[in-house]
């Protein structure tokens, strides 16, 4: 499946005291990844919600941590889906630096829920953005 | 009008690569100031919004720092209302390290919403949480 | 004095319950800001610190919310310079949506601190830079 | 090895659109898990940082969503070591809501840093902590 690639800029608020990110924030540039994927395929995110009452909640999440990002570095950040079916997906992560440094990678994975936050099936109109077989 | 008084830990989180904790994250300790100033006063400000469908959308924050705080550091916030009527709210939050020093003051001005995110007229069993004569 | 405008795209991270960006958000795309007006005068800010030991730390911030910036808006955002001499200098900025929506408007105060986070004296390099008079 | 618990209060700011706490929130309450772990036995993260130059820093994360948290929920934070030498401690935690309702379970693996963020040894002194035999 295709990779697609993001770019974001750290910001001061995401450094710690270490002088360095801090590591929570690696799941929101992974929120960035998704976003820009979706966008990318032609599908915003927020008209899923707004207008199909479709959410993707997140149920598991994973990073290792290779090397610290800092302040102003300049990130790129590649999103693919590792696994999707109607009721379940999973997007892999590659962070690196401008200069092709890795500095993280990582997995989410996310169940489709309607809009009372229960469990729901994916509509059919979206099985090309998550690359599902009809 | 009577003050309220929170302690709260500073968390590694909220400190950046200055060593110090980052600015914004005052607003978000003004924030449980309120809260816990109404759950003193027997409201639990989420069934304002979830019973009564009101929301105390902010509208006006200022922070004036006097001195950093940082990790670890337990944080007092001093939170009273400095005006109130059926549609308008502002607090007070006075923020000290535990031995007293001034980290910050501050104040937020929020106006009442109802469900729809429209102005709407606070509930009169709401009048004596802030102080407003009916 | 000059302006610089600089977009960037809200996140999911940034949204509360309320449905609309949670109120502190803006004060860190206040910091995108002066980051990017700094940058597109040849300033690095990070350069600042790093090489010459000078950090802005902030001693006061305001903010007026005018509209609610929703998950997914592009914002612009325009930063000047209210005021500046050898020990402050304030930022004034307007927070738009892409469509020129008023979203909210601000000011942070700074002063220079050395090393040691001490009060110091802004280097002369930097004086065009925040458009001081020799 | 022993447990710890530690409880905190789910603030405003940590919740989403979605009307539950966004999700890498999760992590910076493992973070306040570890804290209040090493605090109980003695000794003040802050102390090691700062005393000895010594840092932990994350090399991965990992979190299993169970059920949401949201605004002002009480959370139980429960925090073990799940191994440790003297090159790395991975922490092991439980988060419930105060009725005993599951809300995620975690990992964070760390490695012990020096002063130049360089992989070091940690010091006898602190073996005890993390139950590591001389």
């Amino acid at each position: 499946m295709e990779k697609h690639q993001t770019r974001l800029r750290v910001r001061y608020a995401e450094t710690d005291q270490m002088g360095v990110v801090y590591h929570s924030n690696y799941l929101i540039w992974m929120e960035l990844g998704r976003t820009e994927y979706c966008r990318a395929r032609g599908v915003r995110y927020r008209d899923m919600e707004a207008g199909d009452g479709i959410w993707l909640a997140v149920v598991d999440a994973h990073c290792r941590y290779a090397s610290p990002a800092r302040y102003d570095d300049e990130i790129v950040v590649t999103t693919r889906i590792a696994l999707a079916n109607r009721r379940v997906v999973e997007f892999a992560y590659e962070l690196c630096s401008d200069t092709g440094r890795a500095i993280a990678t990582g997995e989410t994975k996310h169940v489709f829920l309607g809009a009372t936050l229960r469990p729901a099936s994916l509509p059919e109109k979206y099985y090309a953005l998550f690359g599902i077989q009809s």
